[in-house]
């Protein structure tokens, strides 16, 4: 057998060549197609809705607006504040007013074009300060805290009066955008009513387990009647962390006949109506010693949930954890508000919070250097949070290896070591720089929110193994890793292993495919019923070994052998001889959360705080263009701390793909918001990062290990996203001078940097 | 809830009102009947056999023979050397020669009838001794150790050289004769061939899953593709631990186009072809210091085999475990044989060789306490095994309490205490004695041979929980055992149990109900499936409490709950929210063996030595009509450690209904054996105790711990009896002077002791 950490993704050969079936690739025979009609309007009053036309479009199976909703219309994972279709109000541009049913996509776009909406306009907010004023227009003018979503405060000790004491304080504002997941594969998914008056799904899910719950309030179901299956996804980064087609869908279902429907968004309609990273704005105000030592930090935070709850509470929760970075700061004060807008809805995007968090304390650490004359690598390590010290949140560090270590790594890099030299030899009229920053990104629910996987695995009647997956992999490799850690427990090649992806009515319930916990807690969960199958094979085996001591025997590939005897019986054997009840293994996971929460975040019931953080570092090297303020980045390194690394590929990808996607949010990606309006909202206008736009991406692994890790592993496809967007702009203050205070960083920044320098 | 152990049986009330259904009790409508012809002679070939006329018989379905059996035609649970229908040679009374299915029992018994066989008799051998001489004749003439099955040997230090330095030695030699079990519900089974070409078979056997391989390898069938079913037994006691009706029933299920098959035989054929407790000859020399202190023992011990193996060479093997009974004695030599006879078939029964071991050491420790003047009682307590010291077969005994404590217990019971004045007070023309005797019982299969189970169970979509019973309840009560253990470790009250007996397609692999094991073993596995269900629960609990602690939730009944909130949610709900899958828990449990075991019995590969043990006492006193020589059993106090007693009704029970087959064994039971022939065949000649032939029996519990057992326990099925018959023969010694070497005791032996007293 290959070692563990050489061994290909499970996925990779049936994606290489075309054979994996998507979600989107389900098409049944004779399917109808559904769609919604758009509001297209930030915020209005419905006063008529004219389907008429629509449904006389031949082909046109149904026309169904709010009043043909079964149940409560509204969904939410948390709050359930949106509606399936908006019934009397329009509150962004991407609400569903209407939903069609057709017997092919022309007649399905036609009649979505034949639907005419009256509106009167509302006056819009669309700023998260601005719609927290007291006369701004309401978003919800039935809820409680008015444009008020969620407030959060975190403190430890007293940041107020520390910050009066410290040698130096630097404060600032920070600006991070709205970002867009695009995801290659576009919401989409198939559904029938069953028999018995359920639902049966096929969709591109993170969530399929509480996608069921979704369906079943908005739209007055049994949730024990839906069954949601989860192929592998082409991508997802939270943006299908929720229901994006699951209600619609399952409302167009109920009234198919018994049909197939298929829905698809396209990349137009997913921009409108899909989730975005929230914009943020926040304000720092960093106190330290005279000797670098940080002492105290306020900060106070903005975000723009758009109309509808989803996680933007949670989100915020997270931001204000990790407000503090991965430094020791005796004195914090973090004050978080999430505001309802007509803006896009905002939700889960990898990174959750810490994103935005981690730009604005990067870049004021960069200011804190400039003021200190220190460099700003130095300055990072002297603070970085040492294991047992507290972070900004009050909770201890658990880890073997934090930011510190990440930092050593970056720093003892050529690309770090060699940068004056490299910087020289700029050509001309180009500048170089180079800037680094650090990050943690915590794992799982946090404390009050059970972070939980169950697993089943089948010893089938041949002999192999099917592992019965419940957290979807949207591409970041999970299931790869879970047949590598089966692989590895019960001493079997890979081949013996084969995934069941996510099926509600075959696989146990697990938490989502997020929050880095996927691997960690579905692993424990794994290796759990992995040990049982262990324990099981060996019990089963001792009657066929004549063994009085199962714990002597040993899985060999295919087999069970009795070291002290030599004979060895066949798993074929032993799966030929169990009745199916006896071939399953079921385990199950609830991630430990931390003992003796400090009392910093007292207005939190969930999630709040985390127990594991994963820690990175990263460095950036940019070559900027003086004539035309274009960035070239050429050199990205990363550093990791993740616990035991069981693929060195797996980890490498999702920290090439965080970086990437980092990369975008600093240089590239901008949505180009009006009045609630995307005018970017295609992908000839919103631009991301591609292959041509990226350096050969570089990653390093620092030792870790985690004790409590499925083979000492946690969770990391986050981390590597907070480096780019303050390591690149550390980079062009280094190049140019330029402060970074707003992303993304476009070539006009530059150039009005470049001019200022030389006036 | 009631306390555990005052909780009614679970089988209790169904049996009492006759609603459970039996193996016998299962008569499918249209069902076809099939009985065996036999022999009738003790050794004989077969030069003819005559169907044609039963053929003949209207209603009949079928005659088959030896020809018709398509495999082996060999059954046998470990040598398998008995034939279903003997083809040339009859090697017993009880040998089947052909089959017979008819369509209702009046044409079944007219053809039986009207089958003719030609015989040629053989001259037989009914004596084990005998059977070994070179001269004698041979039962099966091409086994290569002749007549002569197995032989063991254990030692222990050097006897033969001790016994030379004894200050005392005592020898003898003790007789025990053949037993029937004399179950309630007679051997059946009802059976069809199935559509797949397996066996479908509702049976009464204490050994479901491994019938299965009986009949497949009887039959040239798949095992796996033949279900066994095992309904609660009207008793077994050992006699239904290997196939009766098994392998017949399923040739003609083969033989009766899919439609079912009963089998029944009727008390006659029962004593004829059924298994017996082996006749055996012990033979002892037994030596002592002049103080007391055993030294040395030897013994050697004859076994009547029977025809055909069985489990002759293990029931050997515990006997020569056992010759040294619960005393210390440094130095044991003691040998053993196993011959086959043309006598009935020697099987398992409750007690397995210890019985005729237990006798006969304790009738010579009678002997020896006479020639040193010793008082029995104190005698035994001097030499009774304490902890840590080695049995006869050098293991070290482990248990809390042993014979030594039981053996206090009695002494100090006012039967004991208050003796002489009892006897004193005897009326006229009657003797009065007292007498005791100790024994211990192995628990399990031994070293080497897996003694394991598995167990399955269910939470229901309703909340409660069903339990898939493996080793089948005979009357002793282990399923009623099951639903107390479960119940205390799930914290539920008994009726949210159900029990779903042995099915081979429904529950999971698990040794044979036998051994003193089966509370144990199967215990434990259902405790680990209770554990992996408490686990499961609270993990599936704390999604719906929003709990991240698992750990801190607790079972309450119908419900799991959360101390720290004091919320709960229901197992109803719970239930209907798993798939079934998820509502399955599973585990197995092998018991540990004697980890360094002592190099004593060099010759057994399997089953040998034991490591867990019970122990009792009995106290017997006996009243003596002078006259008639006629026995009265007065009282009869028991005492047993056998761990942690989860039911007292439950060990009651058990070494009630032991001792009163011990005292059948002793005063009552008398198959007179007449060259192979059983001449008391019947229950109106071969006569067991009724509840007017003993005394209210009393059981004392002798408080233990097993702190491997489940909850504790430890297995006391067997134990319980081997006190009647020593202590019944100590008590007559006390009463008449009557040494008793045979059993079982006569008025006739009571009236000559008498009589030699006088004279």
């Amino acid at each position: 057998m290959a070692a563990p950490d050489a061994l290909p993704r499970a996925d990779a050969r049936d994606k290489a060549v075309g054979a994996e079936i998507y979600s989107a690739d389900h098409t049944p025979l004779d399917c109808l197609w559904a769609g919604a009609k758009r509001a297209g309007v930030a915020h209005a009053a419905i006063t008529g809705l004219h389907i008429e036309a629509a449904r006389a479009v031949p082909g046109v199976v149904a026309v169904l607006t709010r009043a043909d909703v079964p149940g409560t219309n509204r969904q939410g994972i948390v709050h359930k504040d949106q509606p399936v279709l908006a019934g009397s109000r329009v509150r962004h541009c991407g609400d569903a007013v209407a939903l069609v049913l057709a017997e092919n996509r022309a007649a399905l776009a036609e009649a979505l074009g034949r639907i005419r909406l009256d509106l009167t306009p509302l006056p819009g907010v669309f700023d998260p300060l601005a719609a927290l004023l007291p006369d701004a227009p309401l978003v919800h003018p039935d809820h409680p805290g008015g444009n008020c979503l969620a407030r959060g405060l975190v403190e430890k000790g007293d940041a107020t009066a520390a910050l009066e004491t410290c040698a130096v304080v630097v404060a600032d504002t920070f600006f991070t955008p709205m970002q867009d997941h695009v995801f290659l594969e576009l919401p989409n998914g198939t559904a029938r009513r069953t028999a018995q008056g359920g639902i049966d799904m096929v969709v591109s899910t993170q969530a399929p387990f509480r996608d069921r719950f979704e369906i079943a309030h908005a739209l007055g179901l049994d949730p024990m009647r839906i069954r949601v299956r989860a192929p592998y996804l082409g991508g997802g980064f939270g943006g299908k962390d929720g229901a994006t087609v699951q209600c619609l869908l399952a409302l167009a279902a109920l009234n198919a006949d018994g049909r197939w429907v298929k829905m698809v968004w396209d990349r137009e309609e997913t921009f409108l109506a899909g989730y975005k990273r929230h914009a943020a704005r926040v304000a720092l105000r960093l106190g330290a010693q005279h000797d670098g030592s940080l002492l105290a930090l306020d900060a106070v935070m903005h975000f723009d949930a758009g109309p509808y709850a989803h996680l933007s509470g949670e989100i915020m929760a997270l931001a204000l954890e990790h407000a503090a970075g991965p430094y020791r700061i005796p004195h914090t004060r973090l004050q978080g508000f999430c505001a309802y807008t007509n803006n896009p809805v905002g939700g889960a995007f990898r990174g959750f919070g810490v994103v935005q968090a981690s730009f604005a304390i990067e870049r004021l650490m960069d200011a804190l250097a400039r003021r200190l004359g220190r460099d700003p690598a130095g300055l990072r390590r002297q603070n970085a949070l040492r294991r047992g010290e507290s972070n900004g949140a009050g909770v201890a560090m658990a880890e073997e290896a934090g930011a510190g270590e990440c930092l050593d790594r970056i720093m003892a890099h050529p690309v770090w070591t060699g940068r004056q030299a490299w910087k020289a030899a700029a050509p001309p009229l180009t500048r170089r720089g180079v800037g680094l920053a650090v990050a943690l990104n915590a794992m799982g629910y946090g404390r009050g929110l059970p972070d939980a996987a169950a697993c089943k695995l089948e010893l089938t009647r041949q002999g192999t193994f099917r592992i019965f997956n419940s957290v979807p992999d949207m591409g970041q490799g999970n299931a790869g890793a879970f047949v590598q850690m089966a692989a590895r427990v019960l001493n079997q090649p890979p081949e013996a292993f084969a995934l069941v992806q996510p099926d509600t009515r075959r696989c146990l319930p697990a938490g989502s495919s997020s929050a880095s916990r996927t691997t960690y807690t579905f692993g424990n969960a794994l290796l759990g019923a992995c040990r049982a199958m262990a324990a099981k094979l060996a019990a089963r085996a001792a009657l066929a070994l004549l063994c009085d001591d199962p714990a002597r025997l040993c899985l060999q590939p295919g087999a069970v052998a009795d070291p002290a005897t030599g004979r060895a019986v066949p798993l074929a054997r032993i799966g030929a001889m169990l009745i199916r009840d006896d071939r399953i293994c079921v385990d199950q996971y609830v991630m430990p959360v931390v003992a003796n929460p400090p009392d910093t975040g007292r207005e939190f019931k969930l999630g709040f705080p985390h127990r594991f953080f994963s820690h990175g570092a990263c460095l950036c090297a940019v070559e900027v263009d003086e004539l035309t303020g274009l960035v070239r980045l050429a050199d990205c390194v990363t550093a990791v701390a993740c616990g035991t690394v069981l693929s060195v590929q797996g980890v490498e990808q999702q920290m090439h793909g965080a970086a990437a996607q980092g990369v975008g949010l600093t240089l590239f990606e901008d949505m180009a918001l009006d009045q609630g309006r995307i005018r970017a909202g295609d992908l000839s206008t919103y631009l991301i990062p591609t292959a041509l736009d990226l350096p050969d991406l570089e990653c390093l692994i620092v030792a870790d290990h985690e004790p409590t890790g499925p083979l000492g592993l946690r969770g990391m496809g986050e981390v590597g996203i907070h480096g780019p967007g303050p390591a690149v702009a550390q980079a062009l203050a280094d190049a140019t001078g330029l402060v970074v205070r707003r992303l993304p960083i476009g070539p006009e920044d530059v150039l009005t940097a470049l001019g200022e320098k030389q006036s």
